[in-house]
């Protein structure tokens, strides 16, 4: 959930990822309120967050992409929070909106929290449903199920729930989150803490890696999506900006070969927008990079490369097959590609 | 000349390096007034400072370490700028001073500009003779010769001195200064210019040195030292704290292998204290790292790997020889090495 790490939370004592506030589920027999529907959601993202970008990942490899529509918002928040400046008038065509603050506000009025990604908005009201990451993108590998793509993969296998989620819940803490704190930490000790757990638990997971070719099982799971969603970010953000920069990604051989990997399947890399990570993160943050200034490093030319890992073995997809292109309207733009 | 480069400047529309102040040589004949005499200079360093480094280097190779004496600050700076923190009491037992300021001001009351080192300072009357550091290592090279060590290497040796001023000007101009006024640019522009310039430098040199050993000749000249003093510290600090982040030093094999090889020549690496450099860099420079948290990165165990660089050829210290141990008093602790 970018939104809540804003600059408005950086001087805390110790950086805290706030909760998500509106959790309602959208399931498929409606048994939370809320019953999954084509046409009727619209899924609000940031290109730049990784957290909102999970669900990007796999509205892709689910096709829902016509079931579930999708508003991309300026990578650079100002004080009014997400903005839809990228759109003609700057206004998101679908909620009608300048601000996704607008539908958190139409959700409930003088809501005090931040305003995140990824957020899913009704469309008819214009409210707010959830703003649940954690939650978010299970539910649309699970209860979505109707409406997804043939051959659409299993990627929160029935089986394989107890393994996925304690992965998930180490990658979580000391990756995902855990280089968010080093970023923000205010103390030494804090930072150096922080750090080490990252590079601690990225070694564990290179060595888990080194001889299978997924997290769990022969497949693509959710806990692949998330990993990668601060892996893809690591080297252009994490590294300096956060000061994860024990060594770069492209120096892990293993998990590098994984990345690129993931980043080189359908669904994963067509939908990252390097361009907007970096604005993102290195404008916004003035906290800690007071001059906003964007690095024009580093190349990233090399997420091309062979990656050698179909050697493992494997099926990325199960029984299943990749999803089919991206939709015109949401290629990335040429300057946020490797 | 660390000292010029702090907050104060920061704010200023493009970073520009001001000249030396006080440029007295100290030559052999003594035609500048001050004449090279053993014991009587003391030569104040901080082992972060790139350009001081250059003339503790020099000094090294030369033997100068009995005749020319030296000081070394915290790396850390205050208000009132280099201190002596490190000494017992806080002083310098040589100078007797606290601050390296009662020397510019003992030669210059009310010297309005920076107190930076290199500084050369005349022991007897505790004044500042210079802190020109373009010329320093020169004349320690040229001038001092009398007291050199027995097999002390040519820096500057006649024959080939225009082919090493033209290689250190565009060092310079490209790499030594280059990583400031990308680091301390304060647009976008300013900073991808001289960013760009920065990388294109060093593809050349990388190409300049796929073929020899040396910048210049078949030896270890003054070139090599100054490009030396920038390399060492670009993946500790240029890399991420001053956005030189196309790729890492380490990701360029010619150049990771030229600043091993030198790393590993007697008189380079032993004066290197990577402890000293990142702290003064991200504790000093709050204008672009406020929460003054030094990374915990890079791995630096790398510069002590196999450089293969002597297949080359090149003969490191013509017909001298290497310089011997490092003083006892001189020995970086083992918290600032690789």
């Amino acid at each position: 959930m970018s939104g809540g790490e804003g600059n408005e939370e950086y001087g805390r004592k110790r950086f805290e990822r706030s909760a998500s506030h509106f959790t309602d589920r959208i399931t498929a027999d409606g048994r939370d309120g809320r019953r999954v529907e084509a046409g009727r959601y619209r899924l609000v993202v940031s290109r730049a967050c990784p957290w909102a970008s999970r669900a990007v990942i796999s509205r892709r490899l689910l096709g829902l992409e016509d079931a579930l529509s999708m508003a991309i918002a300026d990578p650079v928040q100002d004080d009014r929070s997400w903005r839809f400046t990228l759109d003609p008038d700057g206004r998101d065509p679908v909620l009608g909106i300048r601000f996704l603050k607008e539908a958190y506000d139409a959700r409930e009025s003088d809501y005090p929290g931040g305003v995140s990604v990824p957020a899913v908005v009704d469309v008819p009201t214009g409210k707010l449903v959830t703003n649940d990451y954690q939650r978010l993108t299970l539910d649309l590998a699970t209860e979505w199920t109707a409406l997804h793509r043939p051959g659409a993969p299993e990627l929160y296998p029935q089986g394989r729930r107890d393994e996925i989620d304690a992965v998930m819940a180490e990658v979580y803490e000391d990756v995902n989150n855990g280089v968010y704190r080093a970023g923000f930490a205010t103390e030494q000790k804090e930072y150096e803490e922080a750090c080490t757990r990252v590079f601690r638990r990225l070694e564990a997971l290179s060595e888990r890696l080194a001889g299978q070719r997924y997290l769990v099982g022969e497949t693509i799971t959710e806990a692949d999506i998330r990993l990668f969603t601060t892996l893809v970010r690591f080297d252009p953000v994490y590294h300096g900006h956060f000061k994860c920069n024990r060594w770069k990604l492209s120096e892990d051989p293993v998990l590098w070969a994984y990345a690129r990997d993931l980043f080189q399947t359908p669904g994963f890399g067509d939908t990252v927008d390097f361009d907007h990570v970096k604005r993102h993160y290195y404008r916004v943050h003035t906290g800690i990079n007071p001059t906003g200034i964007v690095p024009l490093g580093p190349d990233l030319s090399g997420w091309l490369t062979p990656h050698g890992r179909a050697d493992l073995g494997g099926r990325p997809f199960g029984d299943g097959t990749p999803p089919g292109p991206v939709p015109a309207a949401e290629v990335v733009p040429p300057r946020g590609r490797a």
